[in-house]
Formats: structure tokens, C-alpha cells, sequence
């Protein structure tokens, strides 16, 4: 057993990240959002532009019915209500029952009591096969304090440790920021696209959830599904920066260059460590 | 009594469509939309730069009275929620009360249990004036079999009977796709405008649907309302294309040129059949 | 006492608000929106292109945790439902012991029993520090009648007695228009920007709220406040129709113009009288 203050760096190359793009559009998988009412939209629209099918079923009726036959389901608390948490549960249970893989985003949990404590109950239910958030959320989700609203005041570093930690019960740990870092074990993968417009349109970390539920639906070794959605996201990004004036032109960018990006422009321009 | 493998095609004319763009624009008809949380900025901004007045009012408690006061409703089953659908109720009824039409866009029928049995309790309080969806989506509602989530996985052609006879108990029935059909009774149009792009952008289909009850405002042939609808989308998104780079500028320009088409060009540039 | 009908102008000058705007920027507010689901994400996006940092926590079990840290509380009635409103009550309620400014955007009160209604409830909890609507809405707030759904049917000038007066209970009253006029017992303050392109986007008065709401957390004399979130607003607006086409465009460069906006060039542009 490795020294858990050291993971390796893990084997994941370039070739195989454009491979899981290449995956992702052929397979168009069909992701079940229950996610928050600022991004909905937006999230949907990020995930048709890279190839997925996104579908926000998340009603406590239906969202079991809908897990049961869906690729990948994310479940992101930005907006809880009693009701969508009634559905994320039924999800996430009928989810496990069919071996569908789901992605829990833990926003802005550590800051808020009500959806802190939820996160327990839905790990629970079931291990997610990743844990999304920024190096805030994740050391809170790891039994750390939190941050404030969405913006995360801890780096990805101090989160490397607790991110290693909660990814030994089960889930790939993906912490985002200027790096993102992103664990499962002894496996450590360091992404280094991204451009700082990404936090000045809403929803982009909520966006790269999706991605990985997506991602998860085309490839089982999820630590590879998460780089790949986190390098397909960034890469974009790094393209959508180049011909944008600010923050509207770069949103507007990204949802074309999600599209038009190319497996083997996303092998070339990804910057692993 | 005509045969009814065999409508008439409908002489709905390029003129007339038109026309009908040029009322909407004289009138700016007030739309009520109890649509899903996905598209409902979408869905304003499309409606507002058509020319229409969106008013997404869809609590229980001021749906029916605002209903009174619309030009159209739109109900849209995307996201259904309890109190989404108590507010659907009562919107329909006084819509129906008022002599409003109402239009139905049954997202998901047929792949989801729950909003399948909503259909026939809606209709049944009073028919709409349009049914739009696409292919699988109408032939649930028809009594058939239903897709996988929003995605159409039978083409318009498939549906053209089912839709037909769904058409002969009142409303007007739309099946959205490459080619759209629009049908009533023995009257049949096809609209051949349009881009596959339309189907990466959130909400384009929903969009459409709302569209249909800002012309049924302003026309009372809701097959020629329709079909102005379609046409007045379909037109703008060939227009939209010519300058777009992928989904995220296509959806920009569409706002665009739907604020900026002309009732002459749509009329000329409008491929009935 | 000076006679009612004559208000002073106030002594606002160009130079406080660009003041005002370079200080946003520093401190970033954070900015508690209990907002309507068609403009969650375009109010989230225009507060960070502007500067400040959005959270959208809306249900009742955390909105008071939430108001106790922030800045500045958004309540914005556009589509209300039981929750939302709970929690809008606990909200205001955290913030009025906090001493947190909290602004109201009374959308549609006037034409709508219930959430007209409301309106009393919310105010006697705390004052907000600023009211902001169209002409239509702030004549209902003052007890006058309403509008038809959101669009305004009065001008600003006929509401200009009856927001004065309004404003005598304590909160600046800000009428939005092609003229926006706001007025603070004896001050009033008009503002002459803007592009008619603001009333095709939905939730750009929504978002004229929000950022009320952050500038209020930056500067106490919520007038000053109210008028620099309405000049960098509109000046911005101005900067955005000058290479827009439509309104898709116009929505993309504002949020690109917010974000460059200077507050120098605030300063010089914005037209105060």
C-alpha cells in the first residue's frame, strides 16, 4: 500500500482523453440532470454542444423511472428544494439498482447546514462515482469547514489531501480551480487548461458535473471519464478565450468550440501532470 | 368524407404566413407559458423577439387569473412539478372559460408514466387548439409507444396518420422535425425550412411551441397560426445559420433574426408543400 | 418642509458613481437573489460581468443562513411560489437584524392578486432599501392600479408623485424607463441612458434589481446606490447596441460591456439630470 501523502501520477495520456471524446459521439449518451434552476439551461445546452443528451427529469414521479434507463445522472444541490431532493433520492437509488453511474456536485455545501447535511444521506444510498466541486466543497464534503456561497476560499492543494481521502470510500474526487486536480486512490491527475472567464459565467463548474455524468456513461474507469470531461471542458475554454472580448462572448464561444472541438485537437491541446 | 390516409394538402399560401407575422408584430399578443425550468428564459426571449409579450406565470394561485387576461397559453410538460400542474389546470380551464386558446407541447409522452396520464386529464378540461411535438411525442399522445426522454426516435412520416386522427378530435397537430407536418382534419402542411442545429440549442422545440400560442392569439385558423409559427422559426434559424459557428452563435443569431425578419421575406422564403 | 409635487435635484454627481462601481469591484459583494426561474441565470451571469458574486439560495430552510452573510438580498416576484415565498420571508427577516439593505422588484404586482398582496407582508417585516419597478408596478406598490403582465402601461412621469411618496416610508424608489427616475424623499435623480433593445431581452429590469441590490452592499446611501447600478446598466447598454444586431446580440455584448466598463468611462458617459 502506497503512502497516502504521496499518490502516483497517474498513467492517463492525452491519446486516451481524445479516445473518450471520440466515445462521447458516438455514443451520445443520456444524462439525467436534477440539478439547479440557474444553470439548467445552460447545462443542457453545454452537454448537446459536446455530443451527450441531456434530460432534466427531476420530479420525485418520474426521476426514479428516468434513472432506470438513463446513462449517467448528475445530481448538483445549488438550488435544493424538498421536492427535487425527493427526487434526487429516487434517482440515486434506482441508479445503483441498474449500475448507472452518478456524480454528485456538492455546491456550496460547508457554507449551508441543510444541504450538508444531505450529502451523507445520498452517499449513502449509494457511492457516486464522482464527487465534483471546488477545493471549499470538496474539503467540506471530506468533514472540513466550507466556504462561502459558491466561491471556494481553499485552493486545490490544501484540498489534494482530503480529496485523496474521500476517494478511497469509493468516488474519483475532482477539485476544480486554476489546476484542476483530480484523485481516485493512488491515482493522481493534474489538468492544467482553463482560462479565470470560466468563473465569470454562471455555471461552468456546474457544466463540467454534467460533463463527467456524461462521460461516465461511455467509460468505466471514471478517473479517466473525469479528466476527459475536465480537459474537453477547458480546452474549449482555452479556445472559446482566444476570439472573446468578456464574459458573454466567451459563453457564447465555448458552446461552439464544445462542438467543434475534435478528439484529436483535445489530445494536442490537453496539458496533463 | 375523404379518405383519411390521404389530406388534402392545405392552400395555405406563403402570403398568408405573412400576413401573420405582421399581426403578431401590430398586436404583440400576451402569452402566458407554464413551461419547464430548462427554457424559460429561452422561451421569453424568443417569444420577445418575435414580436410577442411572455408572461411565465405558473403558480396555482394567479395562473387562472392570468389566463384570463392572455391571448394564448402555453403548456409545456417538460419539468412537471405538483403545483406546476395544479397552475396547468387552472390556466386551461379558465383559458377554455375565456374562449383562449391553449397549446400543448407533451415533452417526454409516451417515456414518462406520470406526465403520459396528465395528457388526457388536460385535453379532456378543454381540447387545445395545437398539439406540438415530435414524432414519438405525438404518437403517444395518439395512443402509441413513446421515444427516450426528448429525442424523437420515429420520423414525422411515421407520424403523419397518427397525427391525423389526433387532429380530428379538435386541435391542431404539429409533428416537429427535418421536415415539419402540420395537419387538421383533411388539411395538411409541410413546412421545408430549418437546420439540425436547431436540435443542439436548448429549447428550440419549446420555443416553437410558445411561438404557436403567440399566432393562435392573433389567428384564428390555428393551422395557418401554426404553420406561421414554423414558418417564422424555421426561417430565422436558415437566416441564423449562415453566420453561426456552432450552437452557442446559431442561438444568438436566431434571437437575432427572428427580431429582424421581415413578413415580405418570410413569405418568400417560407417552402410550403 | 419643501412642497411634495417639487422634489430637489439631487447632488449626485458622475464622479460618486463611478466612485461607486470601482468600489463594487473591489469588495465583490456577495449578493443573496430570491429571484424568479426565467432570469436566474442572466441575473447571476450580469452580477459577475458587473463585478459582484451571485447566490441564488431560495428555499426556506437556508435563505436565513444565507442573508446573514450576505451583502445585499434580492426579492424579485416574478414567479412566486409557497417555498419561494417562505423562504423570501426568512430572508428579509435575517436581513433586517443583519442590517443587510434588501431591494424588492414588485414584477407583475398591480396585475396580480396574490403577489400584490404580498407586497405589504414582506415590507413590514424591514423596509427594503430600494423598490424597483416599471411605472405600472411602483403606481401598485404606492396603492395605485396595476399593468397587464410585466409590461409597464404608465410612463415614469405619471408614477413620479406616487414613488415620492412611496419613498417617504423609507426605501429609494426607482421607476425604470426610457428616463429612469429615482427619487428618495426630497432627491430625485433621472438617468438618461439606455437602448430600447433593454425591453426585448427578458430580465434586464431583473437584473437592474440584482445589481441594486449589490451596489447597496457597497454604499449606504442607498440613492447613490440605486443610481450607480442603474448607470452602469445602462451606460453599459448604450456600449452594447452599438455592435449589436438584434437582441441576441445586444444580451451577448452587455454582458461583455459590463464586464470592461470602467468606472472612469462610467463616469463620462452616464447622462444625470
Amino acid at each position: 500500500m502506497s503512502d497516502i501523502s504521496s499518490p502516483t501520477h497517474a498513467a492517463i495520456d492525452a491519446a486516451a482523453v481524445g479516445n473518450t471524446l471520440h466515445r462521447l459521439r458516438e455514443r451520445s449518451p443520456l444524462v439525467q440532470c436534477l440539478t439547479n434552476n440557474v444553470v439548467m439551461g445552460w447545462t443542457a445546452n453545454v452537454l448537446l454542444a459536446a455530443g451527450a443528451a441531456p434530460a432534466m427529469v427531476d420530479n420525485p414521479r418520474e426521476a426514479g423511472e428516468f434513472a432506470a434507463v438513463a446513462d449517467g445522472v448528475l445530481i448538483n444541490l445549488g438550488t435544493p428544494q424538498d421536492s427535487t431532493i425527493a427526487a434526487m433520492k429516487v434517482a440515486v437509488t434506482t441508479a445503483a439498482d441498474a449500475g448507472t453511474p452518478w456524480v454528485l456536485d456538492p455546491v456550496a455545501v460547508g457554507g449551508l447546514s441543510w444541504r450538508t447535511g444531505l450529502v451523507p444521506e445520498l452517499i449513502q444510498l449509494e457511492p457516486p462515482a464522482v464527487i465534483r466541486g471546488n477545493a471549499s466543497e470538496i474539503m467540506a464534503v471530506a468533514g472540513g469547514s466550507g466556504g462561502r456561497g459558491v466561491d471556494a476560499i481553499d485552493s486545490p492543494e490544501q484540498a489534494a489531501l482530503p480529496a485523496r481521502q474521500l476517494s478511497l470510500g469509493g468516488p474519483v474526487v475532482a477539485v476544480s480551480g486554476e489546476v484542476d486536480h483530480l484523485v481516485h486512490h493512488d491515482r493522481l491527475v493534474r489538468v492544467r487548461n482553463g482560462h479565470p472567464w470560466m468563473t465569470k459565467v454562471t455555471g461552468v463548474g456546474c457544466a463540467l458535473g454534467a460533463l463527467m455524468a456524461a462521460f461516465a456513461g461511455v467509460e468505466d474507469d471514471y478517473l479517466l471519464a473525469a479528466v476527459a470531461a475536465t480537459a474537453t471542458l477547458t480546452v474549449a475554454a482555452d479556445l472559446a478565450a482566444e476570439n472573446a472580448r468578456g464574459p458573454g462572448s466567451f459563453a457564447m464561444n465555448l458552446l461552439d468550440e464544445l462542438s467543434l472541438l475534435e478528439p484529436d485537437t483535445l489530445a494536442e491541446r490537453v496539458r496533463l501532470a
